[in-house]
This record gives structure tokens, sequence and C-alpha cells, in this order.
């Protein structure tokens, strides 16, 4: 099959590797200007893998939707919704599959990213999301692990899943988008957390946090009309190994960096997701404990070790 | 208040160290000829922990039990029936507290160690259990960590919750026997679980076990008549971190030396426990797939890798 990669950032050049590797004729659009895409351009890699020769690179977006059935989209969150306009200003997208590899929330808005996307293009298209736990760094050194592709229409769900599925990723079919888009953006808001107890020595805390991270997140999907089950299945719960653990996670890293008073440069899109969660409390009036002290911390300039403490290490009570 | 540690391993001697911190007048009960208590004896210390001077050792269980009102235990979760039988020969345990402060499930017949010593136990006592995730490596150094105590009367469970209380641990009220006792008990079985992982270079696919594992074992709790979200509350996914993650956890150790053919010399009661879980799936006819893949791994000789792999890395199918 033809397929193209939209953004060739760190996620967007690993899953073009992955889909040519899987056997797909594969094109990776990148912005023409954009360090990545120029990186990509000049030496077929970047820090973290190389490209083989069978993978087009192009600047041209129209050529990237033109050749494909399918599109991967892997850009940032924040950035979809201007994305998805020049996306729809191209006449050959209707009908094609959409597939959103990426973890966010619009800040602003609180909305999914297939609400944005659906929102932005006029034209009848399939969107489908692709989430769950894996690190590029894990996966170009072959360690497999499981994900979740999942949309609103079962057969399309089925046939990418069959279409991506490999030894090194496991895909399983997702069945609540509310549930999967929620827990694959806020996972990062726990990441975000994870770091910062990792900053302040509270390591052990990190098991309370998934405790109680999963049962807030879980209040709010049920609230959003989702399933609240989905919280602790691949997209959430199943993603806090490579999220709250792991040495490659940014949101952790930024977490940990936040509070020893250092600067952290990838993006930390749980910050973003902070902003969207703390909107989504307050439209959905579901009380979110752990996303409002971070957002208290970030936003606010609260203390994060008083807040933390405050939240985590907090009089006797009933658990539930 | 006078409180009574009956064991004096690993957990029954900082339980000891903890109370008396606490502000309680503490005696710690040992087996006269146990190496633990004869090294406690010798030098009041041992690999973890120095106990105080006021903390009175005893290796009479007469003593033990007539000083205190509440009487924490804390020895092998498959030798409490027949330390059960013991305590019942002495009078004075009428009208008293029993709090366990151990994670198993009686191997041979799948009870819990409250149904236990309450079958062994011919008079009237309260039963209480205190469980949940820290390692006394860590509480030691004054890393705080939130617990859980329960029992079937909430005033109990409310007096102990009072008097046990510090900044080092944060109780929370258990409102679920059945749910907290199997999720203290079989998060252990995923602790070995997890150590295969590690062993095997597949600790990416930690992140799988945690959604897979919490969702069997709150299966199974439902099946016995316990609340399923007990499992996603401190006593089972609360201590994932503590025994999924860290370097102290002897059932996650025991699994990764067991892959890697390696012996490993500290109790592993995750072992037990896959067998008495063995005897509730059958019994409760639920299907426990990560538990039992241990079973067949541990007792039935299969292969290890081949058994995780084919758990975890599994054709396409929905998640839920």
């Amino acid at each position: 099959m033809n397929i193209s990669v939209l953004g060739c950032g760190r996620w967007g050049t690993f899953i073009a590797w992955y889909v040519n590797k899987v056997g797909h004729n594969v094109m990776l659009w990148g912005r023409e200007n954009s360090k990545n895409y120029i990186g990509l351009k000049e030496n077929r890699k970047n820090d973290y893998l190389t490209l083989p020769e069978e993978i087009e690179l192009s600047h041209s977006l129209e050529n990237a939707i033109s050749q494909a059935e399918t599109i991967i989209i892997s850009i940032s969150a924040q950035e979809l919704r201007s994305f998805a306009k020049r996306l729809n200003s191209i006449n050959e997208i209707e009908g094609k599959t959409f597939v959103l590899c990426m973890k966010g929330i619009e800040a602003d808005s609180g909305k999914r990213l297939s609400q944005v996307i659906d929102e932005e293009i006029g034209k009848r298209i399939n969107i489908a999301v692709w989430v769950g736990p894996g690190h590029v760094q894990d996966f170009v050194r072959n360690i497999p692990n499981c994900m979740v592709i999942g949309s609103d229409d079962v057969e399309v769900t089925k046939r990418l899943a069959s279409e991506l599925n490999s030894d090194l990723i496991r895909f399983y079919y997702g069945q609540d988008m509310i549930g999967n888009e929620l827990g694959a953006a806020t996972k990062n808001v726990m990441g975000v957390a994870a770091g910062m107890l990792d900053g302040l020595q509270y390591s052990s805390l990190k098991g309370s946090l998934m405790a109680r991270g999963t049962r807030e997140i879980s209040r709010l999907v049920r609230a959003m009309g989702g399933n609240d089950i989905t919280i602790y299945g691949l997209s959430h719960l199943g993603d806090y190994e490579a999220t709250l653990f792991s040495e490659h996670s940014h949101n952790r890293r930024f977490g940990q960096a936040f509070v020893e008073g250092q600067t952290f440069e990838k993006l930390a899109e749980g910050v973003s997701t902070v902003k969207a969660v703390k909107e989504l409390s307050n439209m959905y009036e579901v009380e979110l404990p752990i996303c409002n002290a971070l957002y208290e911390i970030l936003f606010e300039d609260k203390n994060a070790k008083e807040t933390l403490e405050d939240l985590f290490l907090r009089p006797v009570k009933f658990e539930f």
C-alpha cells in the first residue's frame, strides 16, 4: 500500500521507518525549512534512526496526499488545527483515511484531536487514532510493544490494524475514541507529575500517582461520554511504564527538570494538556486533583514540593 | 498504646520500629531459635535498621499477646494457619485486634489470610489488614508512602488508622477486604512477571503487564464478591511502582533470576500466590491469562520466553 506520513519529528520519522519495514510504499513529508526535514534530506538520518533509500522525502503536501490512501499525521498537537485547514484546501483528501499518531488535546478548547480535524475538514474522510506505549529508542532496537488503533468505524480500525501489525508492534482494536484520545493525552500529565516526584526524591509516591491518576482521568472520561475502563487499557495505564518510569520520556524529564530548576528543551506536550484538562474539568464539572495541582504549579507559580505533599500526604480518609 | 508485633523478619522488625516511632509501647516477638530473632537479640539491628532500646524483644507468645490490645502479625503467609492454631491456644486473645501485615493467599486452599485466621481462632477477635506500597529500605530513609488499613468493622479501621498514621505513612481506610487482600497478594504475581520481562529484555512490556494484570485480577475480585475497582487502588495498582519497578522487590528479582537461570534466596511470596490463584481461577471460573502463564512457567516447566511472548505478542484483537 501507499502510505504517507506527515511530520518528520522523532515520531513521524519513526513511523515512516516502521511502515516501510512492514512492507508499504512510504512518502515522508516535512516542512521545507524545518530543521528535521533539512537534516533528513541531507543525511537521511536523525538522532534515532537511518531512513532506507526507498522512503521518499517530500515537502509537497499535495504530493504526499495524492500518492496515498492512508495518511498518518504526527505533528505538534497544538498545531493540528491550522494544519488541518491547510489539508482542507487540498482536493484529493476526499475519501482518504487519516490516522492521528499524536498525543494531545487542544489547549484552548479542550477538544480532542479527532474533533479538531473533523471540524476543519469539510470533506468526507475517515479519522483514526494510533496510541499506546513504546519509545522510538526501544523500537529501533527491536524491542516490541502493544499499541492501539481506533476509529468510529470498526472496519477502518480492522483494516488499519491488519495493514500495520507486525512482530514489533502488536495492535489492539480501540473501542472508545473519547477514552483512548483522553487517555493518550493525559498520560503525559501523569508523566510530568512523575518527573516532579522523581526530582523531589518522592519516586516511591509514583505508586499512589498511578492509582489516583488513573482514577481521576477515568472519572473525566465517563463524564465526557466515554468508557471509564478504557483508561486502564493500553492508551493510558499501559503507557505509564514508558511515561512515568523511562529515561526516554520527555514529559517525565520535563517535570524533573522543572522542580530541579533546570531547563528542558524538548517538547513536553503534557504542559499544554494540563491547560486543556483544566478546561475540561470546568466544562464537565469533574474534580481532577492531580491535574489541578499540576496547573497550579505550572501556571500559577505554586510551590511544587508543598503542592504535591499536600496532594499525596493528606490526612487519612476513605480510599474511594 | 501497647502494641505487639509478631514476626521479626524484614517487615515485622520494620513495623516494630515504625509503631514505636509513632509513639506506642512495642513488644516484638520472634521464635527463640530463628536467625532473625537471635540476630536482633544480639545486636538489636538487622540489614535494614537498628531497634531503639525501648522496644522489648520477646520469644514468649503469651507475653506478647497479654501485654497488648493490638497485635500486628507479619510472618510467612503460608505459615499463618499453623501459627493461628497456636494463637488460639492462648486464652488472652479474646476481644483483641489482630492486624495482618502480610501479602499472600493460602496456596492449597486459595483462602484469604483473614479467612485463615478466622477459621482457626474460636474466640471473638477483630481482624484487620494493613497493605499497600512501600519498601522498608525507603521508609527508614524517611521516604513517605500511602498505605491502606481495612477491616469489616469501619470503627476498627478508623481507630487503627488514627493510631498508626504519621507523616511517613499516610493511611487510607480500606473498604473491601476481598479486593484489598486479593490485590495485595496478587501484585506479587505481577512482580514476578515483571522480573521475567526484565530478565528477557522485555521491560517495555511492563506497560501492557500493568494494563492487563489489573484487569484480570479485577475480574477475579468481582467474581469473588469484592469490588472490582479496589484493584486499581493502593493495595494493587498503587503497589506496582514498588513491586514491578523497584530494585528492592524480592518478587521482581526472583522473576528476573528465574529466567536468567540464577538462584534467588529471599522469599518470593508471589510463587505461592501463583498456586493459590490457580485454585481460585478454577473455583470461580475466571480466566486469568497472566497468572496462568506464570503457573505454567513455574510449575509445568514451560519456556518463559515463549510463554510470555505468546501472551503479550499475540495476534490483533479487541482490547476489552
